[in-house]
């Protein structure tokens, strides 16, 4: 199943997608449709359907209570930071507030000078899930997407912690759609890639996560209870902007296209304040 | 005036405390509260009043959609780790779930091995802001309340970013009340302590704070919209366990007392897992 959230001119509404249209669910986001159980009992049988390709998508859950970042989680990627490969997941987070929709236009502030991407596969929590079993952990992933984790270098290396340069507003984009498990046989070897205009910047396969999916989960839920709508962002493979020689980041005019095969594309024009 | 959330037999109140006495409002909690408008408005002529000192209080914001936290913003706290005085503020973040209330006990996670203290002044947003100039900033700041960021250092050091130690499920206690500003002349200069049992670890002024409340909401709002209920913790001064020698840390049976003058004490009993 594909699951989408749907801007409309009455708010939000989730979505399923099949071929090329939308079918609207008793529900505003994709992120309450997980919180209210299993989403094949939420299909109304008078659901409006709507085109796919025009309908304006927002992100799939519009504010998950956690949102957890993972860095240095490819290995080629953690090679060109320079550092060991990693023991433990790097975990960081970002709010709410810092994501956007698959096709919004990514406006850089005024305030910041190096905007880097980071390409990355994203899923989504389904259940209530504490001190998880790999086997659980793999249970408990409603669906994956696709995420960019665009980076403000000059705010992400001011002082010891990401965090700031990680969550400035609706710069995240998210999307477009929540793939159920097993129509991507577990996100297990996808190909991902960043494109900006017409240059391959990034690319890469999700079967190169040195901590995969269900891991991650696993080591989550021994620290804190995950909740349905909960995303977690898996890292990004090499080549981003600011591992580059010469260095490089985003200007506006641009287009940024992240996406993952089987799930789908990102597609969002750079702009300026 | 001095707010809270009591937990009663039909769920948590949002509450007024005047003398001994909690006045019951209506709104769950002292977030949903402040979302609403002026607390003063929602005071029910009918209110309840119950026992302040019987209460069961929970953490004032029941789940703040942004938990940011400080770090090394006391001047001898920022020495005691062995880094240069900060240009800019580090920030990083704790999930909801890590809250607990400022009486609840705190028990320590079996694969956790070096829980530490961290008193903190930590305050809450009043109303929505973006790109506030210091004085917009300042009229953000609902109330100041106390909260101890307790970390598992042996989790924090595991990678280079520190959510990991710091967002495990029930260990950050926060309360007991929301004192506004004018009871508190803004938390200028407020005594903060820690206590383990009877034993003084930590003990500061507000007036040594690197970046002062205003300043942080005027940061801050310069990455991300803040909203109401939005919690912020502003780092915690010298006499952490972790920069002790020899190193200590909290175990079974201990009470940990966190102090704030001016706002109140969380009392919270350490157990084991």
């Amino acid at each position: 199943m594909r699951l989408a959230t749907v801007r409309t001119p009455r708010g939000t509404r989730a979505a399923v997608m099949s071929d090329d249209s939308l079918t609207l669910l008793d529900a505003p986001d994709v992120g309450n449709l997980l919180a209210m159980g299993d989403p094949d009992d939420l299909r109304s049988p008078l659901g409006e359907r709507i085109d796919a390709e025009s309908a304006e998508l927002a992100q799939p859950v519009l504010a998950p209570s956690k949102i957890v970042c993972l860095g240095l989680n490819y290995e080629p990627h953690a090679r060109e930071t320079g550092r060991e490969l990693p023991r433990y997941p790097t975990l960081f987070s970002k709010f709410a507030r810092a994501l956007a929709g698959p096709r919004d236009p990514i406006r850089l502030p005024a305030n910041v000078s190096q905007a880097d991407w980071e390409a990355e596969l994203a899923f989504v929590i389904g259940r209530t899930t504490r001190d998880a079993t790999e086997a659980e952990a793999a249970a408990a992933i409603a669906g994956y997407t696709v995420l960019n984790d665009v980076s403000m270098r000059d705010w992400q290396r001011r002082t010891p912690q990401w965090l700031q340069g990680k969550t400035f507003e609706a710069t995240t984009p998210v999307g477009p759609v929540l793939v159920t498990p097993d129509e991507v046989d577990g996100a297990a070897d996808l190909r991902i890639s960043c494109r900006i205009d017409d240059e391959v910047v990034q690319e890469g396969s999700t079967a190169d996560l040195l901590f995969s999916p269900s891991e991650i989960v696993s080591y989550l839920s021994s620290i804190v209870t995950l909740d349905p709508g909960d995303l977690v962002s898996t890292g990004t493979p090499s080549g981003v902007g600011v591992a580059r020689d010469p260095q490089r980041f985003l200007s506006p005019g641009q287009v940024m296209i992240t996406s993952i095969e089987g799930i789908g594309d990102l597609v969002n024009e750079i702009r300026g304040p």
